[in-house]
């Protein structure tokens, strides 16, 4: 858990004190870091899911990537493993020649960063992990499902034809646009497409991911309702804790919501999660 | 827990995306809903909790009701059961012929309710649990209490003469309005009147409310201090999760004080776990 | 839990009736009440920690003291007991003849709380822990820290030559300032000295304290990421359940880092734990 180099050990500043300055401090009078963002989304989502949040970081001075990954958005094959969609990812860190990013997972994309994080570790300067699975290894993703949320997946899963997912409305509305306005609700599940269920159910091997240095951070919105936060579920602290030393930082927000109505907020949750 | 009626599938819209707006979003924009409510306090409370949401609520369009119940406000008769606080409830209900609304319940309001629904299922559009408590098939209020909280109430309930349970000054200030300022804490205290005890020890036979179909939301409070959240007890996630799917909504605030501090915020959370 | 005295026992005013004011309620149109303040810091830190939050409060006209304790501040003297650190703050409020005094403690400030208001109750009027270690009886500080965050603390406290532990920037980053900006995080840590190991380590007698009738409130703020929030640890409800009855104030910041960028909002947090 603790970094023991003793180059991380400075010198303190024994004349260094604070002064009150009898208002609240600005944190924008600090020149922004100026990063480099890759966005990985989670499931029943494709690239777009970011269109709000990169807007808003690019606007700012960060480079942005929003790589799609096998089984989604303009793919029409739906027959794709986990290891398909991390070899999409890491096939475009590769032909880009990115480094010295920030990789950022959300949901199932948690488990999306975390292999491709075992195949590019050199490339990556931190983690960020937002109400994103952080798998123990051998899990699927299932494994961290309520038992009744893994029943409703499975059958939901036999019904298709494709071996497919596809959300009911009235679940996509409670659990993951719960703080929508009605209007809100409708237009995030028009664009909402079936989901290939074989890759939340591919446990996975990441022996590898738990031997790497990368710095980590976790951002938790706490009107999540994807998971129960307690009970042996939840993104935090229950799965954030898996980490080892991260960042945390907490936001007031679901699991989808905000990209749409508050890009600037959620953007800001991220970079703060990022900075150095 | 999910809704499979294929009633409910709807249509991707493969041309909607999301454009970015460069500002904040105003939910405000978006013409509001507008629903009748029908309000069920808790313990230690009359109708007159909710003056300040329902006016906030009406001045919006809304339609609200605050039906009394058995035992509270103007009626002197302290020996109650919780069959005869339902049927005050349901009572209300059908001699109004209420329809379509929203049943909303708080703190022990919350045991009320789903016996209600048990009862008049057709007419409730959703169910709404405020820091409510949710049963169990089978258990009594006082099961969902900490054991030191429990042997209080049942060692205040030995003190009176009229199976009452009063709360002394220190404990309502601790537990129901921990937010509130001195002077409003002691406004709150100056309106409660001893709770009769034999609705909170009650065994609820709950199977039929189990298979109710009715759509559900919670909203959570997270400085309420009745309840430790966590560790086997507590609002959400102990008792929301038994609802199976439903929509949640978090507040900041406590158990009582923001109905009369900030009841256009209570309002907001409460339309907010209302709305389709 | 309960205080049953019948002195607490207020007449019901049935008069009292809330009149909806249409707009949202200004708690300081209340006069504050002027309290006395004796603020105890916790580990890496020095009184300095408190400058910020003593200002706001002794210019809202409360009286504030910030005793230092063995090992820390200008004391060179590393090899201290925590009985020693509690003897330092004995001592201060009886030179001083303390009185009728909040007693706030905060992190390892908690532990000295616990033991000095066993020494002095009577001169307390209120326990206030703001995410403070409430410890059981027997009990040390490094018993409620996870695993992998104790074996750090060990192995660092191995690595020191004078029975010390000095946290890694990256530790204290991700623990102590995890909402800090870059450079805020970098002037925090150039004041933070490698810390006394032994108190952290002490096994503590708290049976005295447990049965002290001193009132207690405790200030959780929900982005602390010292220790993880459930699964067996954590402020609250995990340690802060130990108070029995307890009012409970929550805010939103990390561990150290509002003390110095948004000492209002802390302040008045305190405040609002502190008052009647």
């Amino acid at each position: 858990m603790f970094p023991y180099s003793s180059g991380n050990y400075q010198i303190p500043n024994p004349n260094y004190r604070f002064i009150p300055q009898g208002q609240y401090y600005n944190p924008y009078s600090e020149p922004p870091q100026r990063l480099t963002f890759v966005l990985v989304h989670g499931s029943w989502a494709d690239v777009h899911f970011w269109d709000g949040v990169a807007a808003v970081l690019r606007s700012q001075g960060n480079i942005v990537y929003t790589p799609e990954y096998a089984g989604h958005g303009t793919d029409s094959n739906k027959k794709v493993t986990h290891a398909m969609i991390t070899k999409s990812v890491v096939d475009y860190i590769k032909q880009l020649n990115l480094h010295d990013f920030i990789l950022v997972g959300h949901s199932f994309g948690g488990t999306v960063i975390q292999k491709v994080s075992e195949q590019v570790p050199d490339r990556i300067k931190r983690l960020v992990f937002w109400d994103a699975f952080v798998l123990k290894d051998g899990e699927s993703l299932a494994d961290e499902l309520p038992p009744q949320t893994r029943q409703g997946f499975e059958e939901l899963r036999k019904m298709s034809d494709d071996d497919t997912i596809m959300l009911p409305f009235e679940t996509f509305r409670a659990l993951f646009v719960n703080t929508a306005t009605t209007n809100d609700a409708k237009l995030f599940y028009a664009s909402v497409a079936p989901e290939p269920a074989k890759p939340l159910f591919e446990n996975l091997d990441l022996k590898a991911f738990y031997a790497l240095q990368i710095p980590k951070s976790y951002v938790y919105f706490f009107q999540d309702n994807v998971l129960p936060q307690g009970e042996g579920y939840g993104w935090n602290p229950h799965m954030s804790t898996r980490l080892g030393l991260f960042r945390l930082i907490v936001g007031d927000g679901d699991h989808f919501t905000d990209t749409r109505t508050r890009p600037a907020y959620l953007a800001q949750k991220i970079y703060d999660a990022s900075r150095d």
